[in-house]
């Protein structure tokens, strides 16, 4: 059975969960249109150890697919992100620390990579799910938008057969019950990442049929 | 058995429904710490109209507790309301096509009413119960609020034995999978308004066991 | 001369300054439609002392108005307030320390007081100098609202010749150069303020001519 | 003397002014830091016409630096835009009723250009001046980006010696009067303008003097 990789981000920012993981692992193990298995990795919100985490992923599960996730806190909807962009500019310290202003995350790398997943059937889907979802353009320039940038870069250096892309979820209810911010329920976000997830393994071409 | 009130409006606004009635009758019928059914009334959003059906639902139901619960479009939160004020301010007109601005509720009546319900406990429950909920300082100058002093006005002015008050809710998710506001699922708000009310009914004073 | 009495707040929740503060200063000594001169007076963030400070600056200067103001970070308009209701509860300490939850402010006063300017004309006005302007529903429960409940509950009590109310206004430019929230700057501000006070001076009915 | 063209859109969306095109018109003829002037061009807010006039723009100006100026309403601050993207999403028509979906701009362009604008000085200026600004990580997909990527892909395509980007403004506050929105008023917003200008053009490479 072929696999699709589902990343989230470990908490940061003092929070004690993020929903990026909580859906991955909430959905890992599932079937997809009866020839697709989750598999869900948890990557550390670090820009020193991120793209390392992702790529052992990536060889371990040799996915055809591959949806990182990130928490977007303060959206209302869940996102896909149409374009990675190189650049990091961090406005908080990540888990390690690091604050880098102003740097290119590949010196080598173009300005920007566009999302391979299929944005637009993923947003439907998703709403078809009855969560609330919109392409975003743009995935900031902390450790989210840095993970989207490595693995298309990565992709796209070793031409790898993989679709691959980001999509930014709200904060979980629990971590705004007592907040002015937005925020859904993992069960309705984990329902539409599943849509979304299936929406982006309809979109591959059918394999030509053997005959005997 | 003794009832709990439940009212809910009508879609305004262009709305194709109305969280505060969907919640309402979800939980219609629903029995409440072994001793109270939850009634649903579904009341019109029109200053004309609304306070006579809400009197009549109250003489029907003759309720030990009443909320009456109303759409806040853009709020993240289920609020319980603090306060009705004596003032109709329209800022678009009602279902009826009426827009009032600026003018009393009730002309021999007080500026405002605190709510009979327990504000504080009602929000702990609600928060116990997984959704986000905070007390709220202002219930507009709509129908809404126009209903919530009403109610209060109706109470005050009979002495009715009633613990009544006014719960803001969120839209829900149906009503954003394609704009920008937050929203929460149906199930997520009836959870927290059911927990709400059973914070409503514990607050009443025990009754004092009859021996024989 | 009479005067038109203008209070501005300290700087709170570790602010720099408070643009309420500011404004009033801007506009001390200025005169008003020729027979009102401004006075500024400063009053404490704080439950303990704000009332009698403001109960002094009411005895020296003996004013025909009162406006006072508060700042309401992340407001986008100058908001002359509906109403003050009889409560405190405040989410931060104020400045002395004292943070008080859902507690009367007068035990013997009313539920609420209704500004006694003239609201529409000052929202008028206020844009007609070019600022946005709106009626505010609520002025919250910390340190304003309580000023501005005191302030009415004082002039009804004893019945003094007073137009009093209270205006919120959003941050300063200065506040908020480097944080993504909403402000104005001090001198568009003191115009629109300069504008309100004009209104509630105009609102007062014309004294008889005498003639001799 | 050289010049700094600034640029600025028509109004749209049923606005009456846009504050782009005011801000730019209010700047134009000055002169800055002794040796450039200011030359202001107004451009449609249509895919079809806005890239032909920029370009016509550039010929007759042959300016030295270009900051091309579009009203992002909603926003609190005046943001230099990091990254033009290759793509057009018009959520609203153009002023001449296109609204192309998920469409590249330019079939042989890279995905992305970054600005060549020293963004984090312009920042610091800007916030000198008084203004409240932030470097932003996107343009949209309407005719805003659309400019931005066609100004950088004509610079880059043609190797012009220009330094060219992009500054989204919020609302001026004239636009504002009676909606909750953030606004600023013109006076404050040019001056930001021109303290970033001040900032492009000291970013320029010390021209050798010449010894005779």
């Amino acid at each position: 059975m072929e696999t699709v990789l589902l990343t989230g981000f470990e908490p940061f920012q003092g929070e004690a969960l993020n929903p990026s993981w909580e859906i991955a692992r909430t959905l890992s193990g599932e079937t997809v249109a009866n020839r697709f298995r989750i598999v869900a990795k948890r990557l550390p919100t670090a820009f020193s150890t991120a793209a390392d985490e992702l790529y052992s992923a990536i060889e371990n599960a040799r996915p055809r697919a591959i949806i990182c996730l990130g928490e977007a806190g303060g959206r209302t909807q869940l996102t896909p992100e149409r374009v990675a962009v190189n650049i990091i500019d961090a406005r908080i310290p990540d888990n390690a620390g690091a604050q880098p202003q102003d740097e290119p995350i590949a010196h080598d790398g173009p300005v920007g990579y566009f999302s391979l997943l299929p944005l637009r059937s993923m947003v439907d889907a998703i709403r078809a799910a009855g969560a609330p979802a919109e392409i975003s353009d743009t995935a900031g320039t902390f450790v989210c938008n840095y993970v989207f940038y490595k693995l298309l870069h990565h992709i796209h250096t070793y031409n790898l057969p993989i679709t691959g892309g980001f999509l930014h979820v709200p904060y979980m209810t629990e971590q705004v019950l007592m907040k002015k911010a937005p925020g859904l329920p993992l069960d309705l976000m984990a329902k539409g990442v599943r849509a979304a997830v299936e929406a982006v393994v309809q979109s591959f071409p059918e394999r030509p049929t053997l005959m005997c």
